[in-house]
């Protein structure tokens, strides 16, 4: 395995195959956590039985694992179709519309200042390779990069598969207690455990402070989960 | 109420004021419109009681409208505090390491091949204006637009009572039917129309092609409560 390389006090980093696995991974299981978690809790304030909370955690880790695999994995095939045909209409303007596309290249440097003739030095510059023009108006004019496909699809599926993996946690405790009340409190201990944990993994992974960032995303799925409680409780008082 | 200015066959679009709102409203709705339905759908298969499925259902909308308007709420004050940082950053390099800078400068021109003469000339142009200059580094060097604090805020708020409205859709068919597959029945025939009709404007308003979207977020719809459905009942009948 290969580790993500940051370097220490500059804003560059670099992210290698392997680290963008553990980002979907931490990100999936973080989320995971969140909403099976709230939903449990919810529902043992209302039922007195394991057996609804486990089956409907069960339907919830199913659902919100295949909405944020699927609509991941179809989200990232429209950014790439969207990238492609962004990229055949600069070719387009590039080879027909040449003096229009220049004028554009200026406009980018004129809001920074630039004086006309350097703009006109640059324009002209870049003009001299197709190729790099258009790589330079897709970033710059448009600000699109370029979508990696079969990145894409992985991450989709890990963080599926971990959003699963991050939902069985809190769903463990009613597996083994014979009460939601008994249930409630273990997934509860166990969940802000792993809430912090991830959370601070969450936020080191993806470049942020990750004290603040523990403690973000555990007061995230307390808040949830208590107000789910609540509004479970009341509900089913009305009945 | 001012509308969304898109320039037919141009690749800028203008994002007015209440666009952004109105875009918030159809993903909150959206997605609030997938995973309570699928969830209901699940519990439609493994219990006997309309109770349980709205119980169930209230509380996920509870959580997720939660994780979704305070997560983005938190995330957006990172993103925040993120370029903050960075611009701090930046100021204090332009200052002490200018020509550092000069050379960052350069290279994102290199790139695309750009002699070395017109690179010179550039980092020269930038660096007589700080303030540009900074704003040239934030944009092209880390790739950084300044967020909207006051946006990121409401954002959250609409998302998430979107999330609730579209929620209660899918559920709503459970409070009027007898037993949960009537429910079901109802839910849906309600959730899919709006699924379809919810995809086709949160395409139109992210621009995408929309008869595509639509059939994409009723397919992930669909696909998440049939799974959900048949796991739960699989699961259900272990017991």
């Amino acid at each position: 395995m290969t580790k993500r390389i940051v370097e220490k006090g500059a804003h560059k980093e670099e992210h290698l195959g392997s680290s963008a696995f553990i980002t979907d991974i931490v990100i999936g299981m973080s989320d995971g956590l969140t909403v099976p978690f709230a939903l449990a809790a919810g529902l043992s304030g209302a039922v007195q039985n394991n057996a609804v909370v486990i089956t409907a955690g069960i339907a919830e880790i199913v659902a919100g694992s295949i909405a944020m695999g699927l609509g991941g994995f179809l989200a990232g095939k429209t950014e790439q179709e969207h990238f492609q045909s962004e990229l055949k209409r600069e070719f387009d303007e590039v080879e027909n519309v040449p003096e229009k596309e220049k004028e554009e290249v200026k406009l980018v440097f004129a809001q920074y200042g630039i004086n006309e003739q350097t703009q006109k030095i640059i324009a002209d510059e870049l003009a001299k390779d197709k190729d790099k023009w258009v790589d330079f108006m897709m970033k710059y004019e448009l600000g699109l990069e370029k979508p990696d496909a079969h990145r894409a699809r992985n991450s989709a599926a890990t963080i599926g598969i971990s959003y699963i993996v991050g939902g069985l946690i809190p769903l463990s405790a009613y597996f083994f207690t014979r009460t939601p009340f008994q249930g409630l409190l273990i997934s509860a201990l166990l969940t802000i455990i792993c809430l912090f944990f991830f959370g601070y993994f969450k936020s080191k992974v993806t470049g942020q402070p990750p004290m603040k960032g523990a403690i973000k995303v555990t007061l995230i799925g307390v808040t949830a989960a208590a107000a789910a409680f609540l509004v479970a409780k009341a509900f089913n008082n009305l009945f």
